[in-house]
């Protein structure tokens, strides 16, 4: 089972300035792929809160996805981070410089180049890499703050990272938590292959709680939800 | 000037099974109340992970604000997890367990008394606390993950957070990042009490780039605004 984690580089999240839409994104689209995202911070822009970040990130996930602080301006020092965090430096990569000169032509000022700076030791990531490619350091994927753009980068890597589905129950009851906890305590015990999850709801919708039973081991789930109905008897509203 | 972290504990969150809205409240609101936002992590209800993610920002922030596992259910690990975070115990709370006894009578459950269950040395805060108080244990305030409870609770203590507030100027411009970023480094070295900001667009809206500037130093947002106008000259699209 591969594992990731995301980092969301930018003030911009942190004061309220921008919603994030990126990780919202990749968190959906990582289950469907059936990858186990394990964490996601946001941090601002600050080069060594950057650097510790994602060498913890790496050394801990399969994967690492970065957000933000790409781009030629003071506040952008993703990949400077993402260098220090390997004790390496940025340089220039000359593809990416020819790649900036193509598309600037006349208009190119000196500052756009700092786009071409990666961290040494960089690698590209296939996909539309006619125009521009995703680059990434050993396991980080570096991909841009503005939501149009790290979606159609993410869209082109995506399906490199797919691996054995989730499989999903969800059992509805009109029991409260504290009536079934036990009940839970027993299915969790017998099916330790199985994520269960309880959410309560408290507002006038037809459950109480809803149990997930989740995992990659399908019989798995179906043996623990049989056992979970079972338990919760005339109190299990519907299966799902 | 006052900072905080924010720590969601919860699978739901990481698998896509509930989006966030807690820290999207609470990212607004502290804005607005002048704190500034430093730090937000998602993390699993693993017990290990939030002892030590709620040490950390317990030892790194002012404030620190927990969201989620809190409740009767194996999931819920929270209190427990702070506790560890500061080399104690859960202990039950007799005013909390009066409360519990009182809202479920007869139908109390013994697990529904594991909500009585507070870190040893934790605190109350006022608010609704005739209802149920918020807990607070030093520096961390923990909040239920259910959006609408969170919302109350929090709404019952925010304004003991209240700071000198932020002031923000945005400046919208037609020119690229690259054509601008020697200027704002101009205004960045000249004003490093002020945060700004440089937010490029790629859609076909009137601006290409908006820059913000903000600092509780209003005077100094001012001045810093009128530098970046001045050097921007006839590219200026309008200040807000």
């Amino acid at each position: 089972m591969s594992t990731a984690g995301i980092i969301l580089i930018g003030d911009e999240i942190l004061s309220g300035k921008v919603a994030d839409e990126n990780a919202r994104l990749l968190v959906e689209d990582l289950r469907s792929l059936g990858v186990a995202l394990k964490k996601i911070t946001v941090i601002p822009d600050v080069l060594d809160e950057i650097a510790a970040t994602v060498r913890n990130f790496s050394d801990t996930f399969d994967h690492v996805f970065t957000s933000g602080g790409v781009g030629p301006t003071h506040d952008d020092l993703t990949m400077e981070g993402i260098a220090r965090a390997f004790g390496g430096k940025v340089v220039r990569h000359p593809e990416l410089e020819r790649l900036l000169r193509g598309y600037y032509g006349e208009r190119l000022n000196e500052r756009n180049l700092r786009m071409a700076d990666v961290p040494e030791g960089a690698h590209f990531v296939d996909g539309d890499s006619a125009n521009w490619p995703v680059v990434a350091m050993k396991n980080v994927y570096i991909l841009p703050g503005v939501p149009e753009i790290f979606r159609r980068k993410w869209m082109a890597i995506r399906d490199r990272f797919a691996d054995a589905p989730y499989v999903l129950r969800n059992v509805f009851t009109h029991a409260e938590e504290g009536e079934i906890a036990a009940h839970l305590d027993a299915v969790v015990a017998a099916h330790p292959a199985v994520q269960v999850g309880s959410y309560p709801r408290f507002d006038t919708s037809e459950y109480r709680v809803k149990v997930t039973l989740e995992s990659k081991q399908g019989d798995e789930v179906e043996r623990a939800t049989a056992q979970l109905v079972e338990l919760l008897g005339t109190r299990v509203i519907r299966v799902a």
